[in-house]
């Protein structure tokens, strides 16, 4: 029942109001296309639906993005759809119609228009992933009522503002099995996000099988890689998808993996490397100034290139700090005789040596902005993921796109930071900066970031959805579309049709609470995830060194998640109530206050081991701190006995509990201090 | 709070009484040892928990149990175990001793010891299967309070009953990807079956890449098919496990989809092969007169041998009904030549020349029980699935064992009948069958059969577990162990564990009803899943052909499952009530009728679209009559009126909704009777 009360605040708060066009209050499309128009119609969904295809493609992308169509659209209204495979009638309910198959490049066409009447949809597209793109609208155009299931009669004219809209993930730290690849990439589809950038390699782990280095994943990945036969699977996966992969191979640094099967390539002699627990920046390089490491990346990207066709092809190149370098006399007398001045002259000179190799195999060598020196060759692609979120005309991602390189922008979507999708949705990637038209065509676009020190295949879709659908229209949509409670309420939608795919954001939760509590009612830990995110930009590993890479992530702050849902509808409704403290706005806050009262009553009798136990203080607190602030509403003022205690309870919520935050504590505090006697 | 209610009463139920062993009252053991005693000590589980193996076995099975075992320990515990790896330190706190690699063959060895106590736990087994089968044992003795987590001291001497403990899942119907048979082989290894039998082919589909017969996978498998490397990662992955794999490809019958890729092996000449998208039994059957038939079933069986390393291969060979072999002239004509009387004979023909086929590989021929004839070589091994589950004597196993074939069990297995886990948890493979001790060695064991004709990735794991784990005891354990209270006891906590594992029965029925409510509160939509199951026995999908493989299987018959746990408790709160009249029988009663007078109010809130309208009637007409009986249970007595309305309420409530049966019909009716004026 208390759950129930917050579910109908969180429709009152949310439905209650927001400026950005009409239609976008009632249709839940994300990403937001360029031109939409209502035609005030609607398309019944029955038995006899058909999907008819109109292009040069008997089993590629759109056929079998329509069969997934037609059982998704099943699955999800319960219909017995007569035929489950596009038909070859041309008198088709949906028609489909592009003109060529997309080749996949930064290039490549995906626009399309689809219009959707009483009885005929139609879809047009230059290419057949534009064609795809538009089936993932149809699907957002799903609406219901008592009666059945029918699409919004529009009018929809789209293209990307963007031509690179990616998702990283990072499988070194944590290694992410195949499954959870695949239902990310779908999940990217969905969203219109057309990269993904997968990070292969890092100091924890050296993620593909190579038949030349075999040591490479026989020594330095516990078992966790995937075969050359997979990675095909998965890029032939992703591209029917319309999405294209950047593999990353991470070097001179982050290379402790490679050097622990093959330490005659790193730049401290006797140095026993290993295979990192923890996270962090370490010492371990690749020595640059030998031969041997050439040969060896040579031969090793000559292996990897056909396995990806994609043209860009990432060497990371970040976090090198360079000790090791100054503790190699070796390496010291090789940049005295090559004029190199700095560590950083190095590593542009080892960059330049990598541009070549990869130019031989027809590839663009990308990196993290590290790479980008005055003799860094302007076919680089740099990768900006320092540069400030204000001000970015002081960005890399700004500088290179001036000094003529290609960009892509990461800084200001690194997911891994947990913190709120109003954080990333506000980031514009080019912001107020002024360029030229060639300029503005070197911003290939931007990717978020999911790095894996702190989650595993039971978390990380919990960290990467539903955001970061929001950061995919921020790419996709016009600069325009902006409003943040417009895209909180669509996001709500979008998040349901997402556990729909098959992301595991809102069902795993329930999992790990279950393992928490032993198999007994979870009802007071959700409550309790309901108003606590885990600990920010990396403050829930301080140094890298809590946690290893196989310490348990099964704990209460694996099951919280950025932006809180109570914590947000809460921090909105005591702003409100202080604004006015009308009756209605008071009944809001002691139903809250209640709810966490009686939580703790609940929670007690679940409280039954270590797990638990740990949680004890925040849940007995907050119910204090409720009581108090209660009978504070009600009689109008806190008492100065109460007052003290309060502001103790306070101070105590503050502190960090089991790797979370309670994250209404400042709503709280206000509430105290407007309460005085 | 209903839900915590019947919590409660569960609690109560299942804890009130039952006569097995007393320790098999606090440990969670399944399948339950052949001896255990306890020693009063117990080990705690911390930070400093080692493992040290000693037997000839480095990467192989014991060393990847073990690292899952430390996985496995840590995220279920919470605790930063600081060695994530087997160690090389012998004073380890859990040593394990074994003598040999198994070889995985009906001959292997699995026993095992297990001593826990304060300081030291110690494995001592004949081979590394055994040594991981105590693993097993070890993590489903893991107990805790709010101090910590512990083993429990016990000593354990441990071995099969039987060596054949299968689980066959049917990929054909509907196709399970590779992560689903994964989490299912992990399932498995911790309930400690130790054979998969991966039915491949049938009508609607050949699920395994042939790259001599590539039309098999491209024409008749929509895309959805294993390729030779994902066989070959599976069967390793099970290897590791202790399971072995047996491959069936389904001959001469279901073969609609090796007919629509080759029809010229078809027995109907001009016959318009396809790939079935109903269910039941087809015409479409392999000509066995055609020597090309054989051909191709030698070099495609020559292809797929090394792909699947076991002994036993297995042909299917089972409901073929001869239609079209009647109906070719030039087969009539073949069978009078041969002295071949009925189909059956002629089917024992082509079985005959695949044994010797299969022989010439090294492979054991396997099948069906149709396959059993007088002329039936001795070396076939004949998979019992018809026999009757009472009358054991007289069934194909017992029959075939006592000819002299190797046979094992399927009939009273067969889970995707939907029945309670208690129909199979009381079959007795044997049963009283009075057997030489040859004869009972050819009865290698028995195996539970998934058919996937209604399952699809999203609900096969509901289907199979936690069911499947009482089978597995019924496989492994002492023929004695049959307390079905004390199974129900423990299958509750190891349920939780399947969950653990990676089993998505739980969080999927969530899922599932999520997508029917369009994402708004379930918990009304819950309470009615507890207490209806799908229709059973193959009444949901009667004939075949209410269901094709691509219709929708998001239901709420998907989401209910077999053995409702509201229905089991109050069904036996009915039968105490009405043995004992007392307060706190009617009480219990009450409360149940309460929640379901509540639960309509809340139904009616979420109820907004087809998927739930059909459920209107069962919510509704339940309410009702809970009145009529809550009010009738108060004062001892239903008045006429309400007798009538309650027995109409009665017979409506006994149509099947929506594919399922309320299963507290009969109860209710109880009710009813007793309490007539």
């Amino acid at each position: 029942m208390k759950k129930i009360i917050a579910i109908i605040f969180l429709y009152l708060l949310n439905y209650s109001s927001f400026s950005q066009n009409k239609l976008s209050d009632t249709y839940h499309l994300m990403p937001w296309p360029q031109e939409i128009s209502s035609n005030n119609t609607s398309f019944k969904i029955d038995e006899k639906l058909t999907i008819y295809i109109n292009g040069k493609d008997v089993k590629k992308r759109v056929n079998k993005a329509s069969v997934q169509f037609l059982r998704r659209l099943a699955n999800r209204t319960g219909i017995f759809i007569d035929e489950g495979f596009p038909t070859k009638n041309k008198n088709a309910s949906i028609e489909i119609n592009f003109d060529t198959i997309s080749n996949l490049t930064t290039e490549s066409d995906e626009s399309y228009s689809l219009t959707t009447t009483k009885n005929k949809i139609n879809i047009h597209a230059k290419t057949d992933v534009g064609a795809i793109r538009a089936l993932e609208t149809l699907l957002q155009l799903v609406h219901f009522n008592k009666k059945g299931y029918y699409f919004k009669g529009v009018s929809i004219t789209d293209s990307p503002r963007f031509v690179w809209r990616g998702l990283m993930i990072d499988v070194a730290r944590h290694f992410q099995p195949i499954a959870v690849i695949k239902r990310n990439l779908d999940a990217m589809a969905s969203v219109k996000l057309n990269v993904f950038h997968w990070h292969l390699t890092d100091d924890q782990g050296f993620r593909v099988e190579s038949k030349i280095f075999p040591k490479l994943q026989e020594v330095a990945a516990d078992g966790l890689f995937y075969t050359q036969e997979q990675i095909k699977d998965v890029v032939k996966y992703a591209s029917d998808l319309g999405i294209r992969v950047v593999p990353e191979f991470d070097v001179p640094g982050h290379a402790s993996a490679i050097l622990t099967a093959y330490p005659a390539l790193g730049s401290k002699e006797g140095y026993k490397y290993h295979v990192e627990r923890f996270s962090g920046v370490f010492d371990p390089t690749l020595n640059p100034t030998k031969e041997v490491t050439y040969l060896f990346l040579e031969t090793l990207f000559k292996e990897m290139a056909p396995l990806f066709p994609d043209e860009y092809f990432h060497i990371g190149g970040d976090e090198n700090e360079g000790k090791h370098w100054n503790e190699n006399l070796e390496i010291q007398k090789f940049k005295q005789k090559h004029n190199l001045k700095t560590n950083h002259d190095l590593q542009t000179y080892f960059n330049i040596r990598l541009e070549k190799i990869l130019n031989k195999l027809g590839k663009k060598l990308m990196g993290w902005d590290e790479i980008l020196t005055p003799s860094t060759p302007k076919t680089a692609v740099i990768h900006s993921w320092r540069g400030k979120q204000e001000g970015l005309q002081q960005s890399t991602l700004i500088k290179a796109a001036k000094k003529g390189y290609q960009t892509v922008l990461s800084n200001g979507y690194y997911i891994d930071r947990v913190q709120s999708v109003e954080k990333h949705y506000t980031v514009d990637p080019i912001g107020n900066a002024v360029l030229t038209k060639e300029e503005r065509k070197r911003i290939l676009g931007a990717e978020a970031t999911m790095w894996s020190e702190l989650v595993t295949p039971l978390t990380i879709d919990s960290r990467i959805w539903p955001r970061t659908a929001a950061i995919a229209e921020r790419f996709w949509s016009s600069k325009e579309v902006t409003d943040v409670d417009n895209m909180h309420k669509r996001l709500k939608v979008i998040n349901f049709q997402l556990e729909k795919l098959g992301i595991t954001h809102i069902k795993n939760k329930d999992v790990i609470l279950r393992n928490i509590s032993n198999y007994q009612d979870i009802t007071a830990l959700k409550v309790l995830t309901d108003i606590c995110e885990p600990l920010k930009i990396y403050s829930r590993n301080k140094g890298g060194t809590e946690y290893k890479t196989f310490s348990p992530f099964t704990l209460f702050a694996d099951a919280c998640t950025p932006d809180a849902p109570d914590a947000k509808l809460f921090n909105k409704a005591v702003d409100r109530y202080l604004a006015n403290k009308s009756n209605k706005n008071q009944t809001k806050l002691v139903a809250f206050f209640n709810m966490w009262i009686d939580n703790h009553t609940d929670f007690q009798k679940i409280n039954n081991n270590p797990k638990t136990i740990v949680l004890e203080p925040l849940s007995k607190n907050l119910a204090l701190l409720s009581s108090i602030l209660k009978t504070g509403l009600i009689s109008n003022e806190i008492s100065t006995n109460n007052y003290k205690k309060a502001l103790k309870l306070i101070d105590e919520l503050k502190k960090p509990i089991a790797d979370t935050e309670l994250v209404i504590v400042s709503s709280l505090k206000k509430i105290v201090i407007n309460h005085k006697k």
